[in-house]
């Protein structure tokens, strides 16, 4: 039995405020991965997850990241992006290469073939996005979620910093 | 090539605003299950999944509800809360019974034992949802996190009611 701080103060559990904003947030939370995922299986057979790999290199300098700045970038574990990214290597949409100075460091590149899926999807994609999102949200929302957004993920991303990636 | 009114229109790509919104929010989606699974699992060995079931099974009057309230409920597949059910009733937290006039509905309930597992976990979990959410949050945020969550709930409620549950 460990004994942080935290087990010997009495919990603070949620008021009535903070239970009403973390009940449709956290529904939220999983239902738009699913509801992107839906719409990406149906249009191109890739998952949402998948879909970022994609996204994210097509952003990147000659479309190629290292798997560890792709680990960081889409939030990923070290096991499920090397799946994807096996599974998009076998569709011709990704290739990986070794590093020539660091045998330790592999790059991944979006193929041309990748790409131009990509640019196929990303079309309906956006419109499920704004659908979904956009739509629904005011201007004034939409800089209220950006700067929430920050704040939560200043959170999370020093939750993960300790955690490996290649 | 089906040709919906939405390929049709030019894309509507995301602005700087709201790309300036979506990008933190969906590393926010994507990061905070996995935050609230890891502490979870290590607290309890449970996934979150598994806890919002027990804790939405707690809530109900006489702790018990049938599987398809459940899955609304809880916004999880059919087969992945068939799953959790299975693997929290070996343990004993669950316990499942066939509705006596109606076979095709099932009742799952939440047991003494399982009650007493969600008692023992819930002040860690919600100390660690406040360290990820609400201590990242002015009041103000809150609310205006209530009121995101709630309109975006709305799009994504709508593309679930179609599912089956049973």
């Amino acid at each position: 039995m460990t004994t942080t701080p935290a087990r010997q103060d009495p919990p603070r559990w949620l008021d009535d405020d903070e239970m009403a904003a973390w009940l449709p947030f956290i529904r939220v939370v999983s239902l738009l991965p699913q509801a992107l995922d839906r719409q990406l299986r149906e249009e191109v057979g890739v998952s949402h997850t998948y879909y970022q790999v994609m996204a994210l290199l097509s952003a990147q300098s000659d479309r190629t990241a290292t798997m560890g700045d792709l680990a960081r970038l889409t939030t990923t574990s070290p096991s499920r992006l090397s799946h994807a990214v096996t599974s998009l290597e076998q569709r011709g949409w990704l290739r990986r290469s070794p590093c020539p100075t660091d045998r330790r460091v592999q790059y991944v590149s979006l193929t041309d073939e990748g790409y131009g899926v990509l640019e196929a999807v990303a079309p309906t994609h956006v419109a499920e996005v704004r659908r979904k999102v956009f739509d629904r949200l005011t201007r004034e929302q939409v800089r209220q979620l950006r700067s929430i957004g920050s704040s939560l993920l200043e959170a999370l991303d020093d939750s993960i910093t300790t955690e490996p990636t290649s």
